[in-house]
């Protein structure tokens, strides 16, 4: 059994950067390594991975650094939807999977291996476990404690942060409206909250102590420093390793955070069933409004369409997760960018303090 | 003639706060005079108001202070509306007025007096002249920095950072998608910008070197010291300013922004013809979809409506302009807030250093 008081793994980082788990095969061991080893936090996302590629990966991170890492699950949510809403956008989607010679795939819920990956993750002894879409029970967070060190929740507003505290986390991630891919949002349901990464940091603060990461929008340093100076531990960053050469991500997708044929972000429930961050592509533009509440039976009706269009090169049907800072990523390696964001956000902070003497 | 050279009225500021301008009658004199007193930069809000009673106003400033002031200006824009759209949105209203004993107003445009106002802030030298709503000619910035010190154009993308920058501002005031009040869009028909604070000034500082003020959902003084973080010369708060005792708003107005009745914010046209953030109340739930794309048309259409909703103390069919820090709002002299956020602020970027010394 780990032993841990009341010390989160933050505490032993050598830099303040945490990178985003991000599922669908953009998060990898070496990517997860990279920023580990640069004394940041690397992640695995378990999400969509079965439960033997989790073990295998999990492995890989051990083989290529002895630092912390993270891995992140998805919390199962109400697997109900409305069925007729479902028809009714598949309907839609047949003349787009056709286009691309795919075939739509069987919209169901299912829990994304829940107890056999909390299973992997206790067994391997994972230094940090996130959560995201949900808060997992009191029993499941104590229960998780005695075999890994740090338990994150990912919260999207201060009642979640409440939730998640109450519940026993020992650190929150906080989710700024900036953020690219999938919103933690603890329910699909619940309308889309859209506070700023500052705003929602002063509110979450308010509400918990405990230590938070502050993910939304940060691509540079500066951005770094400034959630540090609002009162986060550590600040996360997604969009800006998917450009790494690390990342699993597909080169299409890494080449549109940075084209200027996609004018911004939007967040979508078009892919997924589920509200998310993506690059506002020709899939964004014509199917959002039709999309229902229903997570993950749209992931799994649209995953064959896109991986088709990913295979004819054609980003405009590919789900490009991006957060509002895409335009900065740049193909770095990963440890070398962790390093820049760390000795940047540093710079900014003695910079500001000089400006500032007060 | 002024003499100035590179240097802006930001650089004799003693704390780094800016108090937002706010039409209809929030900004007072008193309330301007407060914060500069306090080292910072208060605003008069021209917008609304004749060019008597800005006239009026500076002189009242100056009879409470020394201290460089602001004026804020509206740029007039497109004065073209869909008439058929605003004939239907009239119809939907009359019954709304009836509730409230009022009468609709007429939808009519207006430059709000744009040349007369520009004269007068050209004859009272004001320091610092801020515009909203768009950027004036070259020549028109040109001819009035002959009189005034500082030149600021309020922006909210990179693109209208660019256009600012050559149209030979001094200083840009950079507004994210959580501010509250009027989005200071350069165009009414533009698609609003989602960009919250922090991303939006990463690529500002990539287009511009102009010193910038950062405005959006801030509140507190750690809010402060992260955009001082990120790359501003100095922060911009309203709302926490609303709730001032120097401020002119409603009571009902001051009530109403930590009241939990109100369940957050939302950008709507509803009041005005233009996109705004304001606490979501029955007005904005009932008429945001309905709402046309005519500014200042709905604007003079409701304001009596919104007077005689005030005058019974219904605080649902208010313009409750408000950002995303509004729950932070306290009944604070103006002059210890101003001294509080810059104390506060240096303090966090003390303490961020401390925690992470590199």
């Amino acid at each position: 059994v780990a032993d841990h008081g009341t010390v989160t793994v933050l505490e032993s980082l050598t830099v303040p950067i945490v990178q985003a788990p991000m599922a669908g095969g953009v998060s990898t061991p070496a990517l997860a390594a990279a920023v580990s080893e640069a004394g940041g936090l690397g992640f695995l996302a378990a999400g969509y991975l079965t439960v033997e590629a989790l073990r295998d990966q999990i492995r890989a991170v051990r083989r290529l650094t002895g630092r912390p890492f993270g891995v992140n699950l998805f919390v199962p949510g109400d697997p109900a939807a409305d069925q007729e809403a479902l028809a009714r956008y598949r309907d839609r989607l047949e003349a787009e999977a056709a286009l691309y010679g795919a075939e739509l795939g069987k919209a169901m819920a299912d829990d994304d291996g829940w107890a056999g990956k909390l299973a992997v993750v206790r067994e391997a002894r994972v230094p940090v476990v996130s959560f995201t879409f949900g808060c997992p029970s009191p029993a499941t967070i104590a229960n998780l404690k005695r075999f890994v060190s740090t338990v994150v929740v990912t919260v999207t507003s201060a009642a979640e942060a409440r939730l998640a505290t109450e519940a026993g986390a020992d650190v929150l991630c906080v989710q700024g409206f900036e953020a690219g891919g999938h919103r933690g949002t603890f329910t699909n349901t619940a309308r889309i909250d859209d506070l700023g990464l500052l705003p929602l940091l002063r509110r979450v603060c308010a509400v918990t102590g405990l230590p938070l990461i502050a993910a939304g929008g940060l691509a540079r340093g500066r951005d770094v420093a400034a959630v540090l100076v609002a009162g986060a531990a550590a600040a996360q960053l997604g969009t800006v390793f998917v450009a790494c050469p690390e990342s699993g991500a597909n080169p299409l997708y890494k080449a549109a955070l940075t084209n200027p044929v996609f004018p911004g972000t939007a967040v979508t429930r078009a892919f997924s069933g589920r509200a998310a961050r993506g690059l506002v592509n020709r899939f964004v533009l014509d199917h959002s409004e039709g999309a229902p509440v229903a997570y993950p039976h749209v992931h799994h009706m649209t995953k064959a369409l896109r991986a088709a269009a990913a295979r004819a090169g054609d980003a405009e049907a590919m789900s490009l997760w991006a957060g509002q800072g895409h335009v900065f990523a740049r193909e770095i390696p990963a440890g070398e960018l962790t390093r820049a964001l760390a000795a940047d956000a540093r710079s900014a902070l003695v910079e500001a303090l000089r400006r500032h003497p007060g």
